[in-house]
C-alpha cells in the first residue's frame, strides 16, 4: 500500500500521526510520504498544489488529509486552490460522510434515538463547479452569479454507487435530499435518476426529503435516515449538522473517493485546523483515526476498517468524556485496541 | 387597515381563523377580503394567481397567508406559480424570521441555552431567482443549471434592512451566513457590502459564519446568534432548522416584506398545509398569530404587536405542553389574553 500524507495545518500533523500510528497496527508495511501543502508551504512559496505534487499524489493508492487552513491565509485561497482542486482533479464524485452516534457519546440533543446514517454527497459539481462571475465589479450595481452544474452523468454515478450502499445497510433506505420545488431544473434531474435507478434496486426503499425539512428531521427524528443521496452544497450544510447531532466535527470521518479506482482517494476528519488548540497535543484524534478506517475499507481492507471502528466504539463508550486524555493518549488507546484484536491484515 | 387573507389549503383556513380573531381584539375596523388561491382553485380551474387578483391584492395594506400545498399537487406547482410568484411580483425582498425560545416550550436540544435569533433573508434573488435550464432534456446526457443571481442592489436593500434592526436590538450584533470560501463570486459580494454597511453602523458588530458552520453552532450554542442576514436559499434552510430548535415550525412566524411599501407585504406561519391534520381542529395557530404580530409591526402598530407576543408568551409558559387544547381553544386563549390586557389600537 502507498500511501500519500498531507499532513496540512494547526492540528492536522497531530492527529495524521495517531491515524498513522493506528495503521501501523494493521498494515505495518505501507510504504508512506508526506507531502507538505497547505498554509505554511503557500506562505512560504505561493504555492498551493504544484503540478509535480498532483502528478506523484496520482502515483498512490490513496492520500490522508489532516487538515488545511490558517486565519493567516484568506478565505477561499486554500479551500479552492488546494482542497477542492484535489476534490476535482482527482475526480473525488463520492464523498462519503458517516454519522453515527457512538453508545457514550453525548448528542446535543436530548433524545436523539440511534442515529447511524450516511451521507453520500456529491463531490464534483452543482453549486462547487466554480461557474459564475461578476458583473461590473466593485461598482454599486456589481452583479454575481453561481452556476450550478448538474450532469446527467455526474448525478447518476453517486445515486448509482448510493443504492449499492443502501443494499448493503440492514434497513436498505435512501432519502434524495434536494429543494426541487424550488431548484425545479437541477431538482427534476436529480428526482428522474434517483427514480431510474431504484428500478435496478427493488430491495432499496426510497423517500425524499427537502433540504430545509431535512435539517428539521436531523434534530428531531435522525433515526429515519439510512443512506442519504444529495448535492454538494446541501450535503456540504447537512454533514456539518449531522457531525453536530452525533457528538461533533471532532468525531466525523470523510472519503472523498473516485469510485473508478482511476485516481486515488482521499480521507480527511471533517473538522478543520482548529488553530487555537494546535501544537498542544489537545486534539482529538478520532476523526483522523475513522477516516483511516474508511480508507481502509476501500482499499479492500474491511476487516482492518471494522477492527479499528471497532476499537473506536469501545473507546468512545469507556472513555472519560470530560477528559478523554490527549491526542497522543487517545491514539495510543486506539492503537492498542486495535492491535489486541488484530492479526495483521496488511 | 384593508388586509387581504388568503387561508389557502389544508389547515391554513382553521389558523387565520384563529389569527383574524385575535386581530379583532386589537383592530376591530380591519377591512378583510378573502381570497381563494391555493390547491382547490388549481385544481377547479387551473389558476394559480390570476392577474386581477394579483392586481386586486396590490390594493392591499398587507396580506395574511395561512398555508398552501396539497399532495394531489404536483411538487413545485404552488410553490413557484403561487408562493414564490407573489413574494417576487410584490418584490418581497426582506423575508422576516424570528427564533425565539419562549419560556415553557421544549426544545429538542437537551441545553439550548437562551435563543432570540432574527433571521433577516433575503426573498427576491439568489438561486430562486429561477433562472436556469435543462440541455439533452430526458436524455442521458441531460444536463441542469441553477444560475444564483446576486445583485449589489439586492442585497444592500437587505443587508440595510438587517443592520437597522440589530441597530435596535439590546445586543447589536449581525452575523453574515453564507459560504464564500466556495461560492466567490456571490460570497465577494455579500462580504464587501456587509462591510460597506458595517461603516455607517458602527455600534453593531458583525461576525460571519460559513453555511455549514452555522447550522452546528445553531444545535451546539445558538444563543450566539443576534440578527442573522442571509442568502434566500442558506435562509431557507437555517430558518427550519431556527424553527426545529425553538420548539418546532408550529410556532415559527414569517413576514415577506416590501420595506419600500411600494406593495403589500405578506405574513404567513412557516407551517405548511398539514393535510393529514386538516379539518379537525386540530393545528396550533400559534404561528399564524405571531405572523398577525409581525403583520400588525409592519404596518406601524408596534404596541398591539408586542401585546400579542406577550399573549402568546403567556399561553406558552401556562399552557399544558402535551395537551395545549384544539386550534380553537388555543385561539380562544389568546384573543382573551390579547383584550385582557388591550384597549384597542387600531
Ligand atoms: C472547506 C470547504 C471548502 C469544505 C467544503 O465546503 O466542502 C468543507 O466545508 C467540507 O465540508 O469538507
Ligand atoms: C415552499 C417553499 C417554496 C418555501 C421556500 O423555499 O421559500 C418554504 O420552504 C419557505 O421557507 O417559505
Amino acid at each position: 500500500m502507498r500511501l500519500a500524507v498531507i499532513p496540512g495545518d494547526g492540528i492536522g500533523p497531530e492527529v495524521v500521526t495517531e491515524a498513522l500510528k493506528v495503521l501501523g497496527e494493521v498494515a505495518p508495511n505501507a510504504e508512506i510520504t508526506n507531502y507538505d501543502l497547505g498554509a505554511s508551504r503557500w506562505h512560504a512559496t505561493g504555492e498551493l498544489l504544484p503540478e509535480s505534487v498532483l502528478g506523484e499524489l496520482r502515483e498512490h493508492d490513496a492520500i490522508l488529509l489532516g487538515a488545511v487552513g490558517d486565519p493567516t491565509v484568506p478565505s477561499g485561497i486554500l479551500e479552492r486552490g488546494l482542497l477542492l482542486r484535489l476534490r476535482f482533479e482527482l475526480d473525488h464524485h463520492v464523498n462519503l460522510r458517516p454519522g453515527r452516534l457512538y453508545p457514550g457519546v453525548r448528542s446535543p440533543l436530548s433524545d436523539p434515538g440511534e442515529i447511524d446514517l450516511l451521507v453520500v454527497r456529491e463531490g464534483t459539481e452543482g453549486p462547487y463547479a466554480g461557474n459564475g462571475g461578476l458583473l461590473r465589479k466593485d461598482t454599486e450595481n456589481e452583479i454575481a452569479t453561481e452556476v450550478s452544474v448538474n450532469t446527467a452523468f455526474g448525478i447518476r454515478r453517486v445515486v448509482a454507487d448510493a443504492f449499492n450502499r443502501a443494499e448493503q445497510r440492514p434497513r436498505k433506505h435512501l432519502t434524495l435530499v434536494h429543494k426541487t420545488n424550488v431548484l425545479e431544473h437541477a431538482g427534476s434531474l436529480w428526482s428522474r435518476i434517483v427514480e431510474e435507478v431504484s428500478l435496478e434496486h427493488p430491495d432499496v426503499t426510497v423517500a425524499y426529503s427537502h433540504v430545509d425539512a431535512a435539517t428539521i428531521h436531523l434534530v428531531t427524528d435522525p433515526s429515519r435516515f439510512d443512506v442519504i443521496v444529495t448535492d454538494n452544497l446541501f450535503g456540504d450544510i447537512i454533514t456539518d449538522l449531522v457531525a453536530a447531532v452525533t457528538g461533533g466535527i471532532g468525531l466525523a470521518a470523510s472519503g472523498n473517493l473516485d469510485i473508478t479506482r482511476t485516481n486515488p482517494s482521499m480521507f480527511e476528519p471533517v473538522h478543520g485546523s482548529a488553530p487555537d488548540i494546535a501544537g498542544q497535543n489537545l486534539a482529538d484524534p478520532t476523526a483522523a483515526v475513522l477516516s483511516m478506517s474508511l480508507l481502509l475499507d476501500h482499499l479492500g481492507m474491511p476487516e482492518a476498517a471494522r477492527r479499528i471502528e471497532a476499537s473506536v466504539a469501545f473507546d468512545l463508550a469507556t472513555r472519560d468524556q470530560a477528559s478523554p486524555g490527549n491526542t497522543q493518549a487517545i491514539g495510543d488507546r486506539l492503537a492498542a485496541l486495535v492491535s489486541s484484536n488484530t492479526s495483521q491484515v496488511g
